[in-house]
């Protein structure tokens, strides 16, 4: 059986990614959630739970201090948007180079667990602002990774499958809903209120909803005013 | 004046890529060290010690928790090898793609501080063991980092400079000296002893010694059985 390693932040996307590398390719999935000072902390219970749920080989939290890099709305003292106008920059929530440190530890990862696929849920149709989000980058990623590490000049390349690359947000749902997802077990908010519950208005909210109402469904999550 | 993030680990190294880079560039350097769950802690006073006198223009001590990858002698309880003989393989104290995630924060931190360079005392000579130490992964990592960052891709790609990489361990000494290091605020051992003070027999202290050696001069750090 393959063994993959998984970023899995327990939101929407690297979620069903997740459903897909289990159940869509067979492979033996470890996942990696990352501990990185982000305001909105819930959901590393939520990663801890989609794990469990959809039968992760196993699940690892790994603390790195983003906070000391600063720079985003998501681990600074910045507001973050809310009902904001689409835009055609790059947002405030983007966090510097979060992919590239992300993905770097998890082809650490890699190397220990001996894993030949590395799957992350990035997507370029809702998050086109994200440089570190794009198929060039991914690519270009991957060929560092493997001339920097043991397993990629042992002959064995870490090969990376971003399985929603080209997905909008309602096809991404449809997908994981095909493969069984419960998708009340993630959550998606970049500012979720004190009880946990979603904001509804911030960028990841409205994507997400946008995504359930374009299928015709409900989210199970429970939003203000609902 | 340009501006630069560097990889300062508190070593030889990396103490004497700051010196170059502040003393033979004149760059204003932002110096970055990384809380990795090392067992040689010892390189951290060190490397505040280096940013200060050299002048940086501002330091930074990163935590990431490398120990949750495992994987390495400088992490795990394995040991680290004493009066090894030179081996052709990548040694036990290789840490899974270190440089690739240390690359990849200090990337951050350039797109926070809008640096543009990124100074890493890497060499192939003694270190000819370690994939990520290899010019070829420098080009390749920067590459994915600009694709990945806004800088990047907004234009103002970042460069990286590995004004060792060809020099061997005498060499290193020679140009510090000659930039005025002190290498006596410097730390290398893999392995140090309880009050701090290097094992002498480890691989990165058998390099630093044998450098000394051969200019003829004597190590400011005092050894066991010295």
């Amino acid at each position: 059986m393959n063994t993959a390693v998984v970023l899995l932040s327990g939101g929407l996307d690297s979620s069903t990614a997740l459903a897909w590398a289990i159940k869509e390719q067979g492979w033996a999935c470890h996942t990696v959630a990352f501990d990185y000072g982000q305001r909105h902390r819930i959901e590393l219970q939520a990663a801890a739970r989609v794990a469990t749920a959809l039968g992760a080989h196993s699940h690892r939290v790994i603390r790195v201090d983003l906070a000391a890099i600063g720079g985003s709305a998501l681990t600074d003292d910045i507001d973050v948007p809310k009902d904001a106008p689409d835009s055609t920059g790059i947002p405030v929530t983007y966090v510097p180079a979060r992919n590239l440190i992300f993905l770097s530890l998890a082809a650490a990862v890699a190397e220990t667990v001996q894993a030949r696929h590395l799957v992350i849920g990035a997507n370029i149709v809702d998050y086109s602002g994200y440089p570190d989000c794009r198929p060039e980058f991914l690519e270009a990623f991957i060929r560092a990774a493997n001339l920097g590490t043991r397993s990629g000049t042992a002959g064995q390349p870490l090969e990376i499958a971003a399985p929603l690359i080209t997905l909008k947000k309602s096809q991404i749902i449809a997908l994981g809903r095909k493969l069984g997802l419960d998708y009340g077990l993630t959550r998606s908010c970049y500012d979720p209120r004190p009880d946990g519950s979603p904001c509804g208005h911030c960028d990841s909210c409205r994507f997400r909803r946008q995504g359930f109402a374009e299928l015709q469904l409900t989210d199970p999550l429970h939003y203000p005013g609902d």
